[in-house]
């Protein structure tokens, strides 16, 4: 990274692994070359990267040949395997991992690039400004976030963030909204088995405005992302634990969002369905497909 | 009960055990004569139940042998014993459980008392119309509800409710309710924990409005009450497993309301001293009082 002077733009290429609904997103968002690798990828992911003009490096070694940075972008349940893969490759510039995972896994990562970002994501694909911010922790940081000036995509460089930082505050953050959404689905879930589902509805109606809207809204939007969530709770509740706090929220919420998995190829879950998954996990999962 | 028509308003004397901050709006609610047992209660009692215009049987076994009807509105933890320690003194009246207790403690419950009904409360003490429900369930459910008809109290029978019906509705709406508020403070003790609480605080202004401020106001108003709801986060976290969902959730919530429970004898707390309770527990208790 020589031919890079500190904090200026680099105008070096970046590699995003991969190109997803939120990945192309940000490769969209990054300044100068942006590479990705076809290979193994699906067609929605080609066709988004393609929309997205970004430039196909082929396989994966070939990224890591070429690209200066390189941005990891995927389900934390995979953020480790990716990173082993593209240090196995050789590596030698700058890894960004930009994925919800916790503090220690950020840490593990860290410790097979000799330069490292750590990255997190908050809100949706960054498509319209203001929505999404990039959080960057590490010495690297401000190089990273230099690409993204005037994007779409907001980054912000932690100020004194050690490596862990930008995962810890991804971690708390969505420990809270998919934590809230998982809970959510399991409350009803509840009253349907008691049979209060009406009387809840109606009770929500008097004092918890907008909370019934929620519930379905959640099944329609959340239940066929939550397959990707199980990882992420996972790794909240491992943060929690870590910090001497009470992991049972995030464990609970890991297994809502297994049981809801069955959605992962839906575009949509009804209410009704959802609960009938979080209730009847074995026969539901029979129905998969 | 032979002397009451099915469905009018009972002539008859009612005991409330206990008239606490909601027991003493419940009893004030309350057609006809209203006992209360002063002996072995608090001086705030003594003095909520004189406020109210209550008459005072002086203990239990005088109150239970002049009423038709005894309802029991105490912290879930005590539930059990308080109905136990009633069916002892002989009551061959109608026991209404009015705590936030499970459907098979509920249960356990109806099983000492010839006639019972199965009751919970939802919303604050019943100062002002429109605020809270009283939900009754089971047979005798209509009598209960007659004696609060033009109260503050709204008495609803849940239709067709088998005993346990209305403490279910109870344990799904809390579950919610005081779930996410055991939810919150762990969100932030971890924040605190990883050094990203301004961090979280800025994200949260952007894009998760009025979460900052629903922080602030858990530690004033609910850090105080966390002791009582501890046993009703244990008796939730019963209700998911017996129902087959994850219990963690509530599990968690116990704990970390257990944590907080130093605030007992507070007026409030500030978010920072609710933070340190969460984050070192043990130093914590060694400062309480």
């Amino acid at each position: 990274m020589s031919e890079v002077s500190d904090g200026a733009p680099d105008a070096g290429v970046t590699g995003v692994l991969h190109p997803g609904d939120m990945g192309v997103t940000v490769a969209a968002a990054c300044s100068g070359t942006v590479l990705w690798a076809s290979e193994g990828r699906s067609v929605e992911t080609c066709a988004r990267a393609a929309d997205a003009s970004l430039t196909d490096a082929g396989d994966l070694a070939s990224l890591v040949a070429e690209a200066h940075i390189v941005i990891s972008v995927c389900p934390p349940h995979g953020a480790e395997a990716l990173a082993a893969t593209v240090a196995d490759a050789g590596f030698a510039g700058c890894f960004v991992d930009a994925n919800a995972v916790s503090p220690a896994t950020a840490r593990r990562i860290a410790a097979r690039f000799e330069n490292f970002v750590d990255g997190s994501l908050i809100g949706p694909p960054a498509r319209e400004p203001g929505t999404t911010r990039l959080y960057l922790a590490g010495p690297d940081a401000a190089r990273v976030a230099a690409k993204f000036a005037g994007s779409l995509l907001d980054a912000r460089v932690l100020d004194g963030g050690d490596i862990g930082a930008a995962s810890a505050l991804k971690m708390a953050y969505a420990s809270w909204t998919k934590g809230t959404n998982a809970l959510l689905v399991a409350v009803a879930a509840l009253a349907a088995a008691e049979g209060v589902s009406d009387e809840l509805t109606a009770e929500w109606g008097l004092s918890q405005s907008g909370l019934s809207q929620r519930l379905t809204y959640t099944a329609i939007r959340s239940a066929p992302k939550a397959w990707r969530w199980v990882g992420e709770m996972d790794e909240i509740a491992d943060t929690f634990a870590s910090a001497g706090l009470p992991d049972g929220f995030h464990r609970a919420a890991s297994e809502v969002f297994a049981r809801l998995g069955e959605f992962k190829n839906s575009r949509s879950a009804s209410v009704e369905q959802m609960l009938e998954a979080l209730l009847n996990p074995a026969a539901a999962a029979g129905d998969a497909g």
